[in-house]
């Protein structure tokens, strides 16, 4: 592969911005990579494991010249962010982001931007519950969707030229409207995050069970929501504050469902559990067909007889 | 090691039995291992890959002259095997069961039982979203915890051989009162799974957003729900119907729960997101340093930036 953007900006270096790091170098995808985050401590760490060829104080000096800029900050601070380094971004530079949510993005981002930039929003549908500048890996994005959304008016050769890097990151490149991507992302990761969230809450609070009862005794389905709910903190405040709508339409189809299954426990209706649990393997299945993952054995895992 | 049970039934020949069998044959710690299953089709597969050393058409036959009988059948399924195998047990001989439940299970099995056999319920914290004579492996039980839940007046010494036979297995051993047991259960698994069956049905339900961008999109979250959400429908039935009280209680804990961060992102309430999401990552660590699961980052999941 051969350089597509001569100086790429990272702003913000965890798990997401590290990633690409590891996957530009791996491409050779930049010409220069530029890194800078907000703590100290981030960049410290960043210039130790030589994670860009450059760290740098501000976002203002990172952009300076870059020819594409990441926003890879929580979605909460993209707007104050998009603000700071406005003045010193390049006429004809692209910036992008990789936020959770679209819709509130634009609406934070956009209007400090001038003409003469081009803005791609995008969101890697890859990650893991680590965070941090040392958590990237060149892999993350292998054979993992990358959603780009561009807005009315976007240059289809920058957007050409943004799906090309994500491609020789590992992605496979989509487009939909905003609207719609934070629509998708409510049913298939911002519900289920917060669902996983309240579920340890509560295992946590309850008197008569210990947490260490409950820790000792997690192999099944209650671990795999203690690894969803150690995701970034910060993170998903701003993601469920930020697509407060869709989240919530999703949560209340959710809870409608629930009483439904809660009542047929209640009333002991077997065929309407047996019938409802019959249909989400389907699903299951759906997803394996589709190489979304395996169907290979976990053996630190536990479903459970 | 050595020879525990010189003859062991199994009745039921899925994950967990099957697992049993290769887990026992590992380790030398049957003499003769027996199966059977009500399916004509199940028994014929176990034969095939030679799951045991024998395979009956009744469970009547498969007891005879059993030292240890396993119950690997659904929690629903239980009583009804109990009343089917009693005038045929060995006296002295030890019936054991590897149900999600505990409490209704020795109210089903109890009853049908003599004196002059021991009966000590069990259920092994271990499992995959597999099902089926050839979804077992040796490696299933190690490192993994086996309840035992011995009824009153049960005899030490018969309780202390089980407890050999699931040590050679792999598993740690632990004694709990059935109660507990199901309140325990109901927590870290029962009511887990209940809720990513929900998640996984208003996905599918969900007239704006199509099937397969559910499963196209599935990377985050939602891919940990579906394979929750694609265990064994008639087993799990049969564990909420027969755990009705406990998961009721969670789940109504649950919602109470889940109102509240509605509320929050409703209200916009930041700090209330970003406490609860604190503290439920504090529970993952607890998880991790208890040996119950790795902190590898998993290249093929996606909690997701």
């Amino acid at each position: 592969m051969s350089v597509i953007y001569n100086r790429v900006a990272l702003i913000g270096l965890g798990l997401i911005a590290g990633s690409m790091a590891h996957a530009m170098r791996r491409g050779g995808l930049a010409g220069e990579i530029v890194g800078t985050a907000r703590s100290a401590e981030t960049r410290k760490v960043a210039a130790e494991i030589n994670l860009c060829d450059r760290i740098t104080e501000t976002a203002a000096e990172a952009v300076k010249d870059a020819d594409l800029i990441v926003l890879a900050v929580p979605v909460g601070a993209m707007g104050k962010v998009a603000a700071e380094i406005s003045p010193h971004l390049k006429p004809g530079a692209t910036v992008t982001d990789v936020g959770s949510v679209k819709k509130a993005v634009i609406d934070a981002v956009a209007p400090h931007l001038s003409e003469d930039v081009h803005f791609i929003p995008g969101h890697p549908l890859a990650g893991t519950e680590h965070s941090g500048p040392r958590s990237g890996f060149a892999e993350l994005y292998d054979n993992r969707f990358c959603l780009l959304v561009p807005v009315e008016g976007t240059d289809p050769a920058a957007t050409a030229k943004l799906r090309s890097l994500w491609e020789g990151m590992g992605a496979n490149v989509e487009e939909m409207d905003a609207e719609h991507h934070d629509l998708v992302l409510a049913v298939t990761s911002h519900a289920p995050h917060l669902i996983a969230y309240t579920m340890v809450g509560v295992a946590d609070d309850l008197r008569r069970v210990t947490d260490s009862e409950v820790i000792k005794y997690s192999a099944a389905g209650f671990r795999d929501f203690t690894r969803i709910a150690a995701s970034d903190p910060t993170m998903w405040r701003d993601v469920f504050l930020n697509n407060k709508e869709a989240t919530l339409e999703i949560l209340g189809r959710f809870t409608e469902e629930l009483f439904a299954l809660q009542r047929a426990i209640r009333t002991g209706d077997g065929d309407h559990l047996h019938d409802y649990f019959t249909r989400t393997r389907a699903i299951r299945r759906g997803i394996i067909e589709a190489g979304q993952d395996t169907d290979a054995p976990d053996f630190g895992r536990g479903g459970k007889r």
